[in-house]
């Protein structure tokens, strides 16, 4: 750790940062710099990972929180041998290049979770350390350890003041991650200048509170360093948070401990004077010496020995669990069991009336079984969300054998472990809060979004017909926000029965987030309902001949909406109801279906949806009407507020009626 | 504290909560129950306050955090003679009474905030500590302590899981906010059971890492609550967390320390055993003793009398300081000075081009000095959004007189101290961020917007050509997801022109959060934008005769626009272009200005947006065409962002073609 070749390795990192960021004209040379001594050493002495092979499931995950010193890891990845040739390094931030300015998930081999947003990093590498031990107490057996291993982060002060680091920490202490070990760069350097401006907690103190074990290490002093980690990986009942002295942008001579070296180049003189103080050869750009990439590159022998011998073990582990081998290998293909979704309950009419958050939790009950890796939890209300899975204990700390995730009341930390437990691979993660809260977990959702990740939210309460709690419990908004997210799909069913088929698109649906909107409220099962149809997003419910009108509708609105049919029919109206669970689903399908449930040519529609209206206009057309909320809601019996805000029967059949006469 | 009448007022508090949870069939009975002893203490004793004036400027701030005990504040209320009948108690959770499930802010006299989403009060209160320290600095004088209150709070286990808590915790700390004392009610109980399930931290030592003067008593034994409130009001440099060890729903035979009694009445037999075991008659329903009731009214003539010696003092600050005293009249008024607006900057085309976050910079120089009231900052990144007021200092501990904010990355707890800076009065909040970290301060600007408070968000970098920095710091989706909150008014100028008119509706703006969404990039000034009409939210920036086709963008996409109009000129196509800034504001015109601007006869009309375009169809109707995005973005260089993403003015001029041709 402290030979010449050390160094010049070290060097090469911080070499490497500065000319990437130099040739872009963009970037953060400065935390590179300043972890390379002990990224270097976390990547050369601890990490167990297979540069051949990024998707070797037993691997050490790796997460760099602190997003914006994407340098560092690209240095790493590429050194270490990944397919990442120095080509893409300096291409860094260009367009299609492998080396995006923050790293992206999917985008580069090696590349754990995209990062960049501060303090997600910090709680996606909890729920990879989680799904470790999930996984662990899963599909181990005496003498097969085919789960085991680390999760280490970088983790910056950044990251340490956001509070979802708050949230994430004092989970993680309280689980007992032991094999989640942190590095924090602790480099007193924030963008606006000194961290004492604004940051002067006692770190240590913190997370000693939060049940972790601390060490503190001159960040530049690698065999401290090194000798940290090591005490870290034998605490196996704590997370360790390893602080490290750092000096940003290390080896600058004008700008080392300088808040110009976080965001913008050191400059063309700077890299040069830089590379002169590190004893490079100033005028070389991306040189990487032979002896220092030799020693990198013996990441890719040692790695694929380590795979092999792990392989090596799951054969063995085969012969003697085949059916064990057999899951974990559906598992971690992300495939679905066959036939699983005969174990989806068939409501009835009969059955009802039931809210869908209560059906939901019907569902949730009857499809665990059948779905081992169906894991979850909710943000302290499951009493309220129904998503117990009451066949299954409880995960705690040093009993990881459960299903059911107590997250508290942490949402925030709760979006980003449900990322880190579905980037780990082998779970299929669920959460639940009250809908009006998915505004604290937005980042979480934003990411799962970008990175594709098939997880499940669970979002109850989903209206203003929450009813007494008031506006700060009723979401308004929070249906068309989340609809503005690219990648997310929402399903509102109407009812039980849409609501199993909701929870069937969402298992099948890998590809993305899928949150499921539910009603508080008590809905009657409907005969019109047809669970086939909720995967195209909008069906035709219920159809008189020649429909002059459209009713449209989701959720606990497409009762309503048949009942407006029935009003708008006595007086000789006749009117379609479609009911439209997800906009989504059903954007996505061919143009002549979404004309057929929308024909063109009838233009006068109704949308109905207890939520603000925006961009209704685009199924409504310009001489459409919505009947949505233009304002917060209030605190009332839902059905007080259902008369007061206009969303009964007789309300949208009046709406029709003016509609078509508006065309007349 | 420790008589039989003090028992007997706390009793009052239980058994109206109790009978109104039971009436409204609905409510959270257990946390008034368990916290009426510590907060009669505070309420009785120490709590400076006039029932009478709720408006007085320097009473003490009382934030219930725990939101869903709101009925502990209502009966507070109502028992110590704010104008809060016992009607309303009887009311609660019903249409319109006083007594909303949970506290809201404007509803109710001596409401200071709107609670619920936990942790949010928290911050708020951290606000209202801070808008006490920065007006004392301002304001006072040797001798007059004008402003000298102190903020109290109550806090529960869930507002100390939310990330947010940590935040403002963490700043609380950072800023010695001695006058701050928060009551934690540590009641061992959340909705799915012990917080033990998922709460182990030493919340202690935590806060003590804070730099937090922590205590702990058992919280029923009244004298020991008296004595730590005397203490944490002694200590003048830390803020205070009083840890009070109480049972929830205390006194119910059957539902103490259950959480049953969180979130659902004690049950019609459940609260006659708890009567009968508190000594009270069991059939009597909202009974408040006499001896009780004129024990809490001694608050009224105590109050008056606090109130008429401080106004005997203003009256003589006044007379020695007459510019002083009028200026914070003014100031608590929340009037501005008389043509203020004369300060604003004129920008001319040949001052560009220039990013809208540099003018919006000079804009914030240029009237700080006639508005002294701003005060604000950013969550660790003014060298970037350009809002630090170089004049002022920046505020620290101990040193109150700044006007910059330094608030760390922390943009939750940001958005929520900013309420309560807002609640506070005599200030004009504003923070500033990223976009796409908006997300990040959601839930504060939800209740900014409910609470309709006069904040302004510098919201920069707001569009994928941010560039090089990739996905995660592109907005795309947040444009339409602020425009989906009621109340909340958003503007994106176009130049450094509509920049200006911008924060002079900002500044004007007193009914509502205002959000200014700025450019990262540089943008020409345009000849054609008019400050003057940016108040109208759109108008017609150039016209020519006889428009086929109205080309309609807000923003950086203005310029596009004005350079499709030519090219289209250019092939004898006659273009509107309108600079549509503000949803909101435009939408608040008669219908006759919008159809002046959007003739209803023109459908040909071709939107242009660096963003999600949900709802643009509400102005290009359904023949119209939009230019957005539907994905996220991309790391390079933002003109290459650009041209692959289709914003050029031949894209824009192309498609404005096509939506003519299509009509024909």
């Amino acid at each position: 750790m402290t030979t010449e070749l050390d160094q010049l390795c070290v060097n090469t990192i911080r070499t490497l940062t500065m000319d990437a960021v130099q040739k872009a004209n963009s970037g953060h040379p400065g935390m590179p710099m300043g972890m390379a001594d002990a990224a270097y050493v976390l990547w050369t002495r601890f990490l167990k990972h297979n540069p051949a092979d990024p998707t070797w499931p037993d691997r050490d995950r790796f997460v760099l929180s602190a997003g914006h010193g994407s340098m560092l890891l690209y240095s790493l990845l590429h050194l270490t041998g990944y397919d990442l040739p120095l080509e893409e390094i300096q291409q860094f931030r260009q367009w299609q290049s492998l080396t995006p300015g923050h790293p992206e998930y999917g985008d580069t081999p090696g590349v754990e979770t995209t990062t960049g947003p501060l303090g997600q990093g910090f709680a996606n590498g909890v729920g990879m350390a989680l799904a470790e031990r999930l996984l662990a107490a899963q599909f181990n057996r005496p003498d097969f350890e085919i789960v085991d291993h680390y999760t280490y982060g970088i983790v910056s002060d950044g990251d340490l003041m956001e509070g979802i680091s708050h949230e994430a920490a004092s989970l993680a202490g309280h689980l007992g991650l032991g094999k989640l070990i942190y590095l924090y760069d602790d480099n007193h350097i924030t963008i606006e200048g000194d961290t004492a401006l604004a940051f002067s907690e006692d770190v240590r103190s913190r997370f000693e509170a939060y049940g972790w074990h601390v060490l503190a290490v001159d960040g530049h002093d690698r065999a401290a360093v090194a000798q940290a980690i090591s005490e870290a990986r034998a605490e196996t009942r704590r997370p360790s948070l390893i602080i490290c002295r750092t000096h940003i942008a290390y080896g600058s001579p004008n700008k080392q401990d300088s808040a110009k070296a976080h965001g913008e180049p050191l400059g063309v003189d700077e890299v040069r004077r830089t590379k002169e103080a590190l004893g490079w050869p100033p005028d070389a750009h991306f040189f990487i010496p032979d002896e220092a990439l030799a020693h990198f590159r013996t990441a890719r022998p040692r790695g694929a020995e380590m795979q092999r011998r792990w392989e090596a073990m799951f054969d063995r582990y085969e012969q003697v669990y085949p059916e064990l081998a057999a899951e974990w290998k559906r598992r971690m293909a992300g495939a679905l069991p066959d036939q699983w979704e005969q174990a989806l309950p068939q409501f009835q009419p009969g059955d009802g009336p039931i809210a869908t958050r209560v059906a939901s939790g019907k569902v949730m009950e009857a499809i665990a079984p059948v779905l081992p890796e169906l894991v979850g939890g909710s943000a302290d209300l499951h009493p309220s969300t129904k998503t117990y899975l009451s066949a299954y204990p409880a995960v705690r700390k040093g009993e990881y054998g459960g299903r059911n995730l107590h997250f508290g009341i942490r949402e925030h930390a709760m979006a980003g472990i449900l990322n880190g437990l579905a980037l780990h691979g082998g779970l299929r993660p669920y959460s639940s809060t009250f809908l009006v809260f998915s505004d604290y977990m937005r980042p979480g959702i934003r990411l799962a979004a970008l990175m594709r990740l098939p997880v499940i939210y669970v979002f109850t309460h989903d209206s203003i017909f929450v009813g007494e709690d008031g506006p700060t419990h009723q979401p308004v908004e929070h249906l068309p926000s989340l609809r503005a997210i690219p990648g997310l799909t929402i399903i509102r069913p109407a009812d039980a029965k849409e609501t199993a088929a909701a929870w069937r698109v969402a298992i099948a649906h890998r590809d993305g987030p899928v949150a499921l909107l539910l009603s508080r409220q008590n809905l009657p099962i409907l005969e019109e309902t047809r669970a086939a149809d909720v995967a195209y997003g909008a069906y035709i419910v219920a159809e008189p001949e020649n429909p002059q009108v459209i009713l449209i509708a989701s959720g606990s609105e497409v009762s309503l909406a048949l009942d407006a049919q029935k009003l708008l029919a006595a007086e000789g109206i006749a009117a379609r109801v479609v009911s439209m669970p997800s906009w989504e689903l059903f954007e996505a399908q061919p143009q002549d279906y979404r004309d057929w449930v929308l024909p063109p040519q009838i233009t006068a529609r109704v949308a109905v949806e207890a939520a603000v209206p925006l961009g209704w206009e685009r199924y409504v057309g310009s001489q459409g009407q919505v009947i949505g909320l233009n304002r917060f809601g209030a605190s009332a019996p839902y059905k007080v507020l259902a008369e007061k805000f206009g969303f009964t029967a007789q309300a949208v059949a009046d709406r029709a009626k003016a509609c078509l006469q508006q065309r007349r």
